[in-house]
């Protein structure tokens, strides 16, 4: 029987990279001063649905019907809208309300696009706040978070859903743009002319579609960006230039960790404001995260509470891959690991008592659990990632005196124990 | 819209102990040379099914049809048959294959029993290996464990499947000693007198009764234990009882960490050979763990493989349970959280850029995200646990000299920003 198609089974090498990468996450969650919230991986399929639009609601969310009490549930397809149930059912909370989580997350993703169904999102939400400078805090901890995993050339791409809505449909006069947004957001994958073509095809008008590829070109710095936005938007979209510049201007080194980008669009129909998706320079990878403004979603769970929010979530398994792939993140540490070497038989329990004393003192340690003879012991070590062999045999115990073999120098120590220990610990 | 019932979300206290439960364990697991694995939360029906006896199998597991793709998956119950899955699905796996994993797992359990539907296990097995000695490092790694989160007086309780049938099916001659074994896995709850009612409702004679309530008294420690049980067992019997010698020779401080208890039985279908149970003796609580060797179920999901295995899980959420409410552990940390208190609107860029410094520096740092005047920052700070308070105010700027307020002490230092940061940092 198999792991189910889609999903994988995490090996030690990769397990133990994504334990530090959540691990630095939490620690910068916690320097910003957001506080950990653990919602479950199960929700009544009311409380997820008619938040994502309609492909993640149709096909992407993991819903089913619970045969024991014929509710219908569905398993998290990320962290936000658990959030704003949390949320929404506590209007006690005191605000603003910072907290971050680590989870889990599930999409019924096509297996063969490389996606798994089960991955884990960092996420950090700012709750209360509809200020840009809770959007400033959100892209700072994510970046932050980015570069102290190892990701230090990550970036923000920034734009803002009421400057998109505000160009396309008053300044160009389109009257319904969501198909003519989904064309540009592939802009990366298809490239310029892919947008123009599928403009066309979709019945845009050929000096339409050329204004529409000049104004997605619009990317870059943000002091860039913001002359040529000025001579397109008129006089009351000012202000939503003035809140972007707002914005960049609290973002830590933004000129080199940002750029604004008019073609990124982002898919999930809750955002309503600032939108950010962050990249890393040196790889082709998709996004390793993103977020924005859901001033609205808060209110679509709770009749009596709404509430601006923004927030922003890392991808942990594209940032562990990518730690791993062009980092090469797995190579072996170089912490000590000694295997205990019993010469004889009855020597075993005597091998045991030390093999307890080195982890008690904080040594990784290990033994034969094969009732294998010495030689296999040794080859048992060698294969299992010991760094050091320590052999106990009767001269040893008679003269407290013992001998480590250094693997990777093939040197060898005799020692009483507690000097072998120190030697150890030090790295 | 509510979290779904059962569920519950875990606050921040709460959830910072997981954690601290959590990074402990894996510690202690690596200190032992367990590697970690991560399965996925999802697995086929298929692969859970008849592993569980019949309650687990008919009420506890979540289980259901995927409506997408018609297949039927249920959410793992326990980490300790997808570690079997991912086993005999991989038999390159050098052995012993030592391996930990700390994760959710799922059960459909009433909510009034004070139970969750979602809580969290970790895990330790060691597959390969028919002997005492893997049982002993999988009780030995387990209790180390509980200890070094905080419950120091853990201790184990130890049974043996195949001496439970020897003593019943040979020694009593019950011919399906099932209904009887879980009458006396009842014990701790119902009483002496409760198992000899039951007995006696299940038609057991008097005589037999009387045998039986004898044999479950036989709990203590082990030399005491063995001697009453070599009366009873008949030759055939003794290597079960010297296996046990073996095994409790092998614990850490046995004689304390250790009682031999025969009605003790545990549930699981699976088990086949020693089994735990782990216990804290200042806590009415039940148990904070259990396991047990299962040399069978590996070869349930493989034809071609059947390998020997033994491991044991701590209920991760009961431990945090009993730390929060016997050991006080969330407790507010000492750790130091600054709130920079900005005094007039434009120098609101200046307090920025000093919380964001404050936190590259390692310290926790926070600032008003809400255009707030300064007594509602300074209330802000108050209430959101902050341990000092650091004013930017003009003077302060053009001076350089800033006044950081410890809220515990009253106290005040005025003094530049690198010598602030080194009294923050130093506990």
């Amino acid at each position: 029987m198999s792991v189910p198609k889609g999903f994988r089974d995490i090996e030690p090498d990769v397990a133990r990279v994504r334990y530090k990468v959540v691990d630095e996450l939490r620690r910068n969650y916690e320097l910003f001063g957001f506080n950990p919230l653990e919602t479950p991986a199960i929700e009544y399929w009311e409380t997820l649905s008619g938040k994502y639009g309609e492909e993640a609601e149709n096909k992407l969310i993991w819903r089913f019907v619970d045969p024991l009490s014929n509710r219908e549930y569905a398993l998290r397809y990320d962290l936000t809208v658990p959030l704003a149930r949390y949320v929404a059912s506590h209007p006690e909370l005191p605000l603003p309300f910072k907290r971050y989580q680590i989870g889990l997350v599930w999409r019924h993703e096509e297996p063969q696009r490389m996606r798994y169904r089960e991955f884990m999102q960092a996420d950090a939400d700012i709750v209360g706040s509809p200020f840009v400078e809770a959007d400033a805090e959100v892209v700072n901890v994510t970046l932050r978070g980015l570069w102290s995993v190892g990701l230090s050339d990550a970036y923000a791409r920034i734009n803002h859903r009421k400057l998109i809505f505000r160009i396309f449909e008053k300044e160009l006069q389109i009257n319904n743009p969501l198909p003519v947004l989904r064309v540009i957001d592939k802009l990366d994958k298809i490239g310029l002319s892919g947008v123009e073509n599928e403009l066309l095809r979709l019945g845009v008008n050929e000096s339409m579609v050329k204004r529409i590829t000049e104004l997605v070109q619009i990317r870059g710095k943000w002091s860039e960006s913001e002359e040529h936005l000025k001579k397109i938007v008129s006089a009351e979209g000012m202000e939503i230039i003035n809140e972007l510049s707002e914005l960049f201007s609290l973002i830590i080194s933004s000129d080199k960790s940002t750029i604004f980008d008019l073609s990124m669009v982002r898919g999930l129909d809750y955002y309503t404001g600032p939108i950010f998706e962050f990249n890393v320079e040196s790889t082709v990878a998709p996004s390793v995260g993103g977020g924005g403004r859901y001033d609205g979603l808060i209110g679509l769970l709770s009749k009596k509470t709404d509430l601006p929010a923004t927030g922003a979530s890392i991808g942990v398994d594209r940032v562990v891959d990518i730690l791993i792939k062009e980092k090469q993140a797995t190579r072996a540490s170089r912490e000590a690991k000694v295997y205990v070497v019993y010469l004889k038989p009855e020597l075993y329990k005597h091998a045991w008592n030390v093999v307890m004393f080195l982890r008690d003192k904080g040594i990784r340690a290990e033994i034969d659990l094969m009732r294998r003879s010495e030689a296999k012991q040794r080859k048992n070590a060698l294969s299992g990632g010991a760094t050091h062999i320590l052999f106990i045999g009767e001269k040893e115990i008679a003269s407290s005196m013992f001998t480590l073999y250094i693997i990777s120098s093939g040197e060898r120590v005799t020692a009483r124990l507690e000097e072998i220990v120190k030697q150890l610990q030090t790295p």
